[in-house]
């Protein structure tokens, strides 16, 4: 068992046969408990309510719902797809994940294999990304944003799974994690994953980012995606872009690291991207109790997109692409051009 | 009695003749509770535990504080000052305010008269460079951060002064408010302020201010300052920096608005002003919970500096520098020079 097997045995996302038990990410780290959905409704809600988030788990339980409504009824296959289609809009592994399993009819024990597939496929591309980013590190502390990690994927992580590995590598000193407001990933789950490793990590606000990058504490940003559009510009967790214009302005690397599942070389660019805006609650109130004055407006798009000028390297299982734009994509990305 | 005067009720700092009532801002906005300082230990105590904020309202909270410690013992002045100086070291006010309550001996009445100057003067400074700021603005959406409004100063505002006098002129449609983490000043008390006034505010992330500036919504951000140094660089609220870099980054114009006892020709420039770091648990903890793992470690600076050149005016009750460099300050702030 290697050091990454050992520090990495948390999984959001349990398969069990006849239901889909997901680790309720609202109430980590302090709590941990399980979801059990019987239900490719139940999946759909629990994706909406972000009991599971992160694009890779996303669309990896949506996998396992269509497994769950192919069980019950095969007939409801195709509204179930729809469900879970519309669950959330933005991070694009989720029509990937359900596109995969539309094609195999409604076969139980084929989508099974497909679901689980599709599940080892992630775990084994986060492993191999890992080698490839922390391939590009040369030393020094790195800056992430949201959360990554196992919690996100299926185990390992993208953006974190880089962070493992380099650090493993001797290729990092210091992680800083911006907390990631509203909702938190990065106080409570990055932390909590980085933490339970025993790799050093420092909590920021978002805010303290650029100040942070000034002080020369940070060699690259490294996040990851719930959308590359076919030019390379990036969805990702609303703050991404304001991190990737802080980096250029320090002249600080910045990396997106994710699976070949969040490339969407349908979608042209970034301002093809739907971005989903949040309920404001999530800005108005703290832990249920309300903070700012009533009758206050507010805004809460919870993810941007970073322009592919910004970004310099996007790493994928397929390989790295350094300074992204529409060429270097259709290399890696178009069937029958690699 | 003009429109502004009837929506600018609030106060932070009330002198009542044996105490200084501090509006406590911890509370706000739901609770509107006053703490009762009886000596500068007191006042002193107060700054540091946020219950007054806010670099005007610091150094007149301060300036009270000296005449409290008149008023009971002269023999304490000295100590007194001593620890007032020393409750918060990066807004100059505090330390400006001090420097002019010690040139009067220990003579009660030329105290009070004098503390009573300082907080008439910063309520006048913000109304003139109120209309000063808005005569920049050519309508549509601005952005501000922290608090700068009635709260933070003798009243009216500086950022927020400019915004109400802008919304005053028409010059102003929409008002966006950055929440401030971690202490929520934008969320909690920039809000309320607006809210109160009924001017058109909506409530943001930090993190979502480069995508809303990227939607062509805002175009000034309007920020006040805790020191100037004697190049234009500018200390204000953790986060000022960042979104300085964004707004260069989108055309978007940037104003800091100070009074001059705000600026600090002493201090050569920004590298040389002290950044306030508080205590971590403002960002381990919320609301008295605990929300990152045990063992985490954070960092959590309270301000940052933002270089002269980033910013396209600074604007003081002594009149507007553009393209702030030292020269252009110093024909301001230099006795004798102007």
């Amino acid at each position: 068992m290697s050091d990454l097997d050992r520090h990495d045995t948390i999984r959001a996302v349990h398969w069990r046969g006849d239901r889909l038990s997901l680790l309720d990410q609202r109430l980590l780290p302090f709590e941990e408990r399980f979801v059990d959905c019987r239900s490719a409704a139940e999946v759909a809600q629990a994706i909406k309510d972000l009991v599971v988030r992160g694009a890779p788990a996303i669309g990896i339980a949506a996998a396992w719902g269509v497994v769950l409504a192919a069980q019950q009824d095969a007939a409801t296959l195709d509204s179930a797809v729809r469900t879970l289609r519309a669950s959330r809009p933005t991070a694009v592994n989720l029509m990937w994940a359900l596109d995969r399993m539309l094609g195999l009819g409604s076969d139980v024990a084929a989508l099974t294999a497909e679901a689980q597939a599709i599940q080892d496929e992630d775990l084994a591309a986060n492993r191999h990304m890992g080698e490839l980013g922390a391939a590009l590190l040369a030393g020094g502390g790195v800056l992430t944003h949201c959360n990554t990690g196992s919690l996100a994927t299926a185990g390992f992580g993208t953006a974190l799974g880089v962070i493992r590995s380099g650090y493993a590598a001797g290729k990092i000193s210091q992680v800083y994690a911006g907390e990631t407001r509203p909702w938190l990933q990065g106080a409570r789950l990055t932390m909590f994953e980085l933490v339970r490793d025993g790799i050093p990590a420092t909590l920021i606000a978002d805010s303290a980012a650029a100040h942070l990058m000034r002080s020369g504490a940070v060699q690259w940003v490294i996040v990851g995606a719930d959308r590359i559009a076919a030019n390379g510009d990036t969805a990702n967790k609303i703050g991404t872009y304001q991190l990737a214009i802080s980096a250029r302005h320090h002249g600080v690397k910045f990396m997106v690291v994710a699976p070949s599942s969040t490339v969407d070389m349908a979608t042209a660019d970034g301002a093809a991207i739907e971005i989903e805006l949040r309920d404001t609650t999530e800005l108005l109130s703290m832990a249920g109790k309300r903070t700012v004055v009533e009758g206050a407006q507010a805004w809460n798009p919870v993810f941007d997109v970073t322009p592919a000028s910004l970004i310099d390297a996007i790493v994928t299982e397929r390989g790295v692409i350094e300074h992204p734009d529409r060429h270097a994509m259709a290399r890696l990305f178009t069937p029958g051009q690699h």
